[in-house]
């Protein structure tokens, strides 16, 4: 069996791994236009905050894997320009030599991962100082960049724009966020959105403006093409010595398309239920590839990496193992550091519940307490909010923020709402506990208490 | 209604609080042979550790409950001698005054936990210098001890023989465990229980020897009743400032034997899901009761505040939303702090799920990875294993050693086997991800993995 694993992020590198342990005489061939194996994207944020300092920056996140030693080929700098599906082959060309030849598959694995996208604001595209993140290089630049400036300005309201502003801040630069309309609005409710931005404005007072409902209308260039400052659209003028501005990321599948594999409404690959596109012997996974949501069922795109990985052990089944497991759909499971703030979110928000479900169909609960018992000296504050359909009590959705342990009460959330319990099943639930570890009365456990009281006092 | 509630432990203290919230009318009486509201038994190792030094010792895991404001009257120093289930009253006596009186009941909660018992060891009856802790006053005595001692001898392989073990060895007492088969045998298999001991002996090596296969045959005392040597099996004498000898709790059922309840084959209160006695107007709760492994269904002794709180929450439930929630019983999932490691289990080991599968039906898996991703400087080794039965596939237990994540990891487990989940819906689920917070791939999922390779390559 000759498989053929197109891009090499983390779904692809996943993919790769896992099929060699199913199958020990597949012949598998890596392709990526890379000079190196791998980069973990979710930390080049880290590089750009210096976590990596002593550990040689960027340099501590890429990897070399040992493919030779697991028989597996692996083409650094080739680009798949074409897929043959009648001929069952695809045409490669080194990027350095432009050498192009064919090669033969049974299997394809798909992981072209996303482009960045710009906002439509004059000065972003054109400035040579105005950056992005996606490639371990531009991760790179913004840190030499952080190295000589005093003042940032950052546009954008996803994850990546204020972790990216709040590592800044923590170097030392006076950073200016813009958020049009409200931080993280496809993870949190709004009540959370804002308790995000008041939290981190009161940590890092020195450094992190957090201007919400404002945007900046243009980016001014200087005669290089450097951005000097920008203009807001209350019509302010503030200084910057560089611009970071994410506008999102959008599926990378231009290879599919002239392949003539059908594509998803949110534009990525579609796939059935074991990662198989239109063409079976195509198999779609991470940011190129659309997915379902698990809750409801709608197509979804993702662009976590967490999706990445969980496609790419799966696909590795579906050649290895057909039928063995399911990718069922993705809850988005949400899990990220801003400063010293854990911040995360799995399901449904209310914005999409009440969608789904109706106004005023969906109980949403929220309670601030604290991650380990109050006499422990280092207990902190934890915020917990849950989401349960009032009718059927189903769990839907969660949303923490708070030091630690909300990964350990998201997670808890997304294994009943997969394994579709009501919040009276996990209320029954046993969970483990050591004071120095963390609350006796965890705080889902304490949400879901409110929960029935808001549910079972009608009755 | 009047509830009356015996016991004021963790899961008594929950009950009354729980019940409250759910009747604001009932009656609410709790009776309690303490001189003050509650203690945290969970926190007394660390009193010993010293770790809460600045913040008043014992006293720092003291808790006064504001049961005024709460309109719940609670009685210290009062013992309940006697239920008399016909008239429906109990008789009190005041510990200070021996003034008795009675009261009524609609409903009791039994929480009058449990009692140490000492290994039947010369000496360790006699020594007044030889200690056990289940009380607050007996971890203050400890701390005291230890504070004056530069060596102490354990004798125990239970949680909290270790746990005091680690404390005395982190203040800088020379500490020696006396282990007479393998430590935590309800909770580990045996490659476990040697790994923990490697683990920790390695960790404190000036401080900590654990001797396994060893036992102390006699607490020797001086003509003032004071230990200062024990002699063991294998006739060396070892010297001491103290002894701290832990052979376990049992469930104090004097009351309620007296009051014609059943018990249970396990020595605990026989109680139904919604942890109703024989007398369903009395209801049991916390380590006097018997629970049911949640597995496989048999009685169970669990003794641990996990379990005392979430019955009493469940107890609250009975009284004022009968049969709401039940008990469906517990995983005795369990987590513990010995020095930096986080150590715990949930469900079966590999011992009494031969016992309940037959030998050979059962899969154990375990891996040694790292609880973040190796690139970041603070990742740490972690260790794991899951136990599925091989013809289900389904999910029955999991054990793990690490620094931190242990719990996480485990609740996951917990959850899955909750909702009757095989390994192979937990690998087709969705957890969070950040490189500064966990790894991309769990280590419940890398063992699960490992167990796929076994069951699914067969095929």
């Amino acid at each position: 069996m000759k498989v053929i694993i197109i891009g090499h992020g983390p779904g692809g590198m996943t993919a790769s791994g896992t099929l060699r342990i199913w199958d020990r005489n597949a012949e598998i061939t890596n392709i990526d236009t890379k000079d190196f194996d791998l980069y973990h994207p979710c930390a080049t944020p880290y590089v750009i905050g210096g976590k990596f300092q002593d550990l040689g920056n960027s340099e501590a996140i890429k990897e070399h894997i040992p493919y030779e030693k697991m028989k597996i080929k692996h083409l650094h700098r080739h680009l798949v320009e074409k897929i043959d599906r009648t001929a069952k082959k695809v045409q490669v060309r080194n990027l350095d030599t432009d050498e192009r030849f064919e090669l033969e598959y049974d299997k394809i694995i798909l992981a072209t991962g996303s482009y960045n996208t710009s906002p439509p604001i004059p000065g972003v595209k054109e400035g040579k100082n105005v950056f992005a993140l996606k490639w371990l290089e531009e991760a790179e630049e913004i840190r030499l960049a952080a190295e000589k400036a005093k003042k940032a300005v950052v546009i954008g309201a996803s994850a990546i724009a204020l972790e990216v502003g709040c590592e800044l801040a923590e170097r030392g630069l006076d950073v200016t966020i813009f958020v049009r309309s409200r931080v993280l609005r496809q993870s949190f409710d709004p009540d959370y959105s804002k308790l995000i931005v008041d939290l981190l404005s009161a940590k890092l007072p020195e450094h992190l403006t957090i201007k919400v409902g404002e945007n900046v209308k243009e980016v001014v260039l200087d005669e290089n093409g450097m951005a000097y400052k920008v203009i807001t659209t209350n019509d302010e003028e503030l200084e910057t010595d560089f611009v970071f501005a994410a506008a999102g990321v959008k599926a990378e599948t231009t290879l599919a398309k002239d392949a003539g594999l059908e594509i998803g409404v949110t534009g990525g690959l579609k796939v059935d239920k074991y990662l198989q596109t239109s063409d079976p012997d195509i198999i779609g996974i991470g940011d190129c590839t659309e997915t379902v949501d698990l809750v409801r069922g709608d197509p979804l795109s993702s662009m976590l990496a967490t999706c990445a990985v969980h496609m790419g052990r799966i696909a590795a089944y579906t050649i290895a193992k057909p039928g063995e497991l399911e990718f069922p759909g993705t809850l988005n499971n949400f899990i990220v550091p801003f400063s010293d703030y854990h911040v995360g979110s799995v399901g449904y928000n209310i914005v999409t519940a009440e969608e789904k479900y109706g106004e005023g169909n969906v109980l949403a609960v929220k309670i601030k307490t604290t991650d380990l018992p109050h006499f422990m000296p280092s207990a902190r504050e934890i915020y917990f909010k849950v989401l349960v359909v009032k009718e059927t009590g189903k769990i839907i959705g969660a949303q923490g923020i708070g030091y630690k342990l909300v990964t350990d009460n998201l997670n808890i959330i997304s294994i009943a709402i997969q394994a579709d319990m009501t919040y009276k099943q996990l209320l029954e639930a046993d969970l483990c506990y050591a004071p120095a570890i963390n609350e006796a009365i965890y705080p889902v456990t304490q949400a879901l208490e409110m929960v029935a009281r808001r549910l079972l006092r009608k009755r």
